[in-house]
């Protein structure tokens, strides 16, 4: 046994959890711009437009009407209407606002589903290369992700017999699949995620649909898990669509023999979810003209991107799909992505992310650009990098 | 083993937790009013003033300006500073501002520290009664909270000795206590907290220190654990003394060799805290003007309670010292006091939390009431359970 002295003050060994590593791009970006250089930002996953201006609105009247005391542990009703609304207003379904989980942001909706579902041990499949708080969260929760590596064969989506074959060797409880996804901006076909679905369910695995960037499709639309299956748990966010990052504000459809779990989860470890954030969040929705109007920004950033970097040497990438993210194969280059982001920040003053950050095994050959900014910027960005990899 | 369709929904053994039992109170209170009744609520522990002027007109500045995304993990260094110099104005002490964590709430605070120091089966003393969620957060995260029972003897303080004869039993890894505690309001004399700090070190028992009430004292004055040793976790929020339970926004002050692993931890479970929260939090320590007359409304309404309880035949109640919690004896009328709580809201129509919420064993003899409210509402709660006492 450890001294007390040494004991003290030990951290646990679920906390041993990896960084994420596009922080440190981020600090040393920041140190070139506190030295006066000039920096484009490709490196974090947030858009560079504000919120809706219903959604500013909104929270300033709450402001100035005075009180903001908790909320209903799942919610305000009146929010969770309205997004049960969306999927009727998107999707053509009907969802019971019962069903619904307003959330400090995604981050929460995984951290209450994790908890809902997973008991310490519990495995769940991870596409790789995906989010790396997906790993680590279930990591400091006692849980096993278990990596399954995506590849051009199956146009980087999970499949049937990956899924069967990795619960055949030792039995996950538990998938869980973003599409579009993060770092890729790959999407799955709708017929391809229904088959994942119901193959999950039929072994048993719970299926965790992470839809934070629906809304932000360009190849074709991005289909809802919750067309194919009542017992799917979807998890949405107003972060990347609505542009409300620093709001920290999302939602889950959970099934309904689960709502009353999360919610006695909610009421212990959270309280509530912000209500300024939740005001604001209703309003979003009367926002969308402007939430398109930034899409359409997008699109465009995306088509700079897609002329510009071959043009510089970089043509290989992963369908971009959408989501607002590139992610490059800089292998003709380099196989140590940290290295190549740290050196094309300071010689061409462009931040993206490694792609060693989302991808532990082939992380190395891989960049992500996210091409959430201004116009002018992606296209000063392709100049930059092209006149830098000519050197 | 559990066939695929049963075990797909199956919630988790650790998700197991017990709801607030307060909810039902307010879920009671809100049908009476629905149909038209009045309700004094004594129920929620939350202000009824809203969040300092200061507070509320920085973060309608910053929602006119535009953009709010994410900040840094550990929170906007302005506020961390401001934080930090907080305990050199009240307390005389030098913290450093990398030492401070933001977190969403007190309740995440919780969660991060507990991530950070206990591993699955880790036992952490807490004193019953005590805050419901506490038990729960522990438990959906695996460690084990044990219950130490405190009395009159020892003025309802957790003592050196009750820890040192539970840690020879079975060795605890922590002890988390709050002074000013919720729900007795009663506080520790800062000879006793600063005993128990010591012997907990001395056994490498991490000490968490719950502050939340601070600035809320009557009795006498709050002292800080970080006063006794540079290695407690201190946990605080803005939800009380500033009236900010919406805002969801509190904070630690963390050994320095922790703080690395926190915020790994929070990189990867929250992304950062809500921006428009934090801007508020900073402006709020501006308004501690009208928070200090938010405060003597407090002690106005403390003392309508101590003078008339008693004569409404309530005259057994814990050291009301410091929060806005009285915690009263109500055995000389019922032994159930889930049922006593039920047939004063319905028959009095006094909104207040049964013990048994706050201590499974002996929680039926006592009720807490929130003292948080107006004081014209704090004269007719006593004169309503006076009346209805008497029948």
């Amino acid at each position: 046994m450890l001294d007390a002295a040494k004991r003290l003050l030990m951290p646990s060994k679920r906390s041993d959890v990896a960084p994420f590593i596009v922080m440190d791009v981020m600090a040393a970006a920041a140190r070139i711009e506190a030295a006066g250089g000039r920096v484009i930002h490709m490196e974090v996953g947030q858009p560079a437009a504000p919120a809706p201006s219903t959604a500013r609105r909104a929270a300033m009247a709450a402001l100035a009407a005075g009180n903001l005391g908790y909320t209903a542990a799942l919610g305000m009703p009146s929010l969770r209407r309205r997004i049960a609304r969306y999927y009727k207003d998107c999707h053509a379904l009907d969802i019971d606002p019962d069903r619904v989980v307003v959330t400090t942001g995604s981050s929460s909706a995984f951290i209450l589903s994790f908890l809902a579902l997973l008991d310490a041990g519990d495995r769940v499949a991870l596409a790789s290369p995906g989010y790396p708080p997906y790993r680590h969260i279930l990591q400091a929760l006692d849980c096993e992700p278990v990596s399954i590596p995506i590849t051009q064969a199956t146009r980087y989506a999970m499949t049937v017999d990956a899924l069967r074959e990795t619960h055949r060797t030792s039995p996950l409880r538990g998938i869980l699949v973003a599409s579009p996804a993060n770092p890729t901006g790959t999407m799955m076909a709708g017929a391809a995620l229904g088959d994942l679905i119901r193959a999950a369910e039929a072994e048993g695995i719970a299926f965790i649909s992470d839809e934070i960037y629906h809304g932000l499709d360009y190849a074709f639309a991005a289909e809802t898990a919750l067309a194919f299956s009542p017992n799917v748990i979807v998890i949405n966010s107003f972060s990347k669509y609505f542009c409300m990052t620093g709001f920290r504000i999302g939602w889950m459809v959970v099934p309904e023999t689960l709502v009353r779990t999360i919610e006695r989860l909610q009421q212990n470890l959270a309280i509530s979810v912000p209500t300024l954030s939740q005001i604001a969040a209703e309003a979003a929705f009367e926002g969308r003209d402007e939430m398109e109007a930034v899409k359409r920004g997008y699109e465009e950033n995306r088509q700079i991107l897609l002329d510009g970097l071959p043009k510089a040497g970089l043509d290989q990438f992963l369908p971009v799909d959408g989501a607002f993210y590139l992610y490059a194969d800089i292998s003709r280059f380099s196989n140590d992505s940290h290295d190549f982001a740290r050196r094309m920040l300071s010689e061409a003053g462009v931040a993206a992310t490694p792609g060693i950050d989302f991808d532990p095994l082939n992380g190395g050959k891989f960049l992500r650009f996210c091409y959430a900014g201004s116009t002018a910027h992606m296209r000063e960005a392709v100049e930059r990098i092209s006149g830098w990899l000519r050197r």
